[in-house]
């Protein structure tokens, strides 16, 4: 039986082209962690920026206010094509990231603090961003292999920390293309699985777009009906 | 008689020369056109990154929700140092802009828009950022020298405004540099007299500390004398 738009499994081509050129910009070499964050439309925010440049993995250390559940939908729905891990300490995160091999570029103006321009991308790289008001804890600027700053000109002491991450982001995707050749890097094995997740996620949205669709039409032919309409 | 530090009027030299700094970096020749926001969040981030980068001008034109109240500190006090000019009329305010020699580039994706990496800045330049919502208006983007994007790889379709706004703004300090040889290009009067403006402001900043601190002072005479101390 040939498919129709009110079949659930129906994947328009169209859409299922979009998801192949998403999982082609997609990247796991670079990723992001928001260290104690406060404000969950910072939050947002930052999963909007990251979805949007193609990184697909995030780190959030939960601070005292436990700005991050999946469940609430803070994030007009950016996290739901990202992987966002939790964790309850910065030392069991950055440790983690530097197991699997990524250099820590923490944002961070001490004394060998470095300018964001004079990063490189070509290695591994997670990008650590903290808290509004503290910035990233010392122990995030100890454990970090470099600490970086972005240059400002004005008096403001800081960038908003969702401004912040968008300018580092940029400029990282930027020196990524140019060090690497690209910033979409995932390799076979990983692509197809991503891309089978994501239209299994966009098969899920369809059918819960249907259903939505057939009860609205049920209730027009309730209310017709009960106003004596054919 | 020397100065103190209780004398409103001085001025520590540290602070005179952070004021020349600053204004040495300022530029009027790039510049901000926010278009009815309705988020105050957005603005004041907006505000905090244009002065982090010098842009010393900026204009607000009024959404119906009115968002731009100088009298309420939503910027942390960034645009004290600005000068914020609101119009209500995107037609009056890009013709004023038009008329002062500058090109308006708008972040709205049409069939002619151009990626910001394209972009010159050599010209002077408005940059236009519309509403939360829904983008920039039909009339902004018709009244455009250029429209422009930001390029996106993910599945969101816009970013946030502030976030829009930083990367655009970063890449133009980027760019002006390179092309102009720096960013921060106030004539000698114009230095001047921002200086001078800055250096009052400062003072009154220091006469209000001053003031604080008498206050302060004064409470905690009291409360002692009313515990019977000395």
């Amino acid at each position: 039986m040939t498919p129709t738009l009110g079949d659930p499994d129906f994947l328009l081509p169209e859409r299922r082209a979009r998801i192949d050129e998403v999982v082609a910009q997609r990247t796991l070499t670079l990723t992001v962690v928001m260290e104690a964050l406060c404000d969950p439309q910072n939050v947002n925010a930052v999963l909007r920026t990251c979805e949007a440049f193609g990184v697909q993995a995030l780190h959030v250390v939960e601070g005292p206010m436990k700005v991050y559940d999946p469940n609430k939908k803070i994030s007009q729905n950016a996290d739901k094509w990202l992987d966002v891990r939790r964790w309850s300490s910065t030392r069991d995160c950055l440790g983690f990231l530097k197991a699997e091999g990524f250099r820590i570029y923490a944002t961070h103006l001490g004394q060998d603090s470095v300018s964001l321009g004079d990063l490189s991308f070509e290695p591994r790289v997670a990008l650590v961003f903290g808290n509004e008001h503290r910035g990233v804890s010392d122990e995030a600027a100890a454990l970090a292999d470099v600490n970086f700053t972005i240059p400002m000109f004005g008096f403001s002491q800081s960038f908003n920390v969702s401004v912040a991450a968008a300018i580092t982001l940029a400029r990282a995707v930027d020196r990524r293309t140019a060090e690497r050749g690209r910033h979409g890097d995932l390799d076979e094995g990983e692509a197809q699985a991503l891309r089978e997740r994501f239209y299994s996620l966009a098969v899920r949205q369809r059918a819960r777009i249907a259903k939505a669709e057939r009860a609205e039409a049920k209730r027009e032919r309730h209310a017709k009906a009960k106003a004596g309409e054919p």
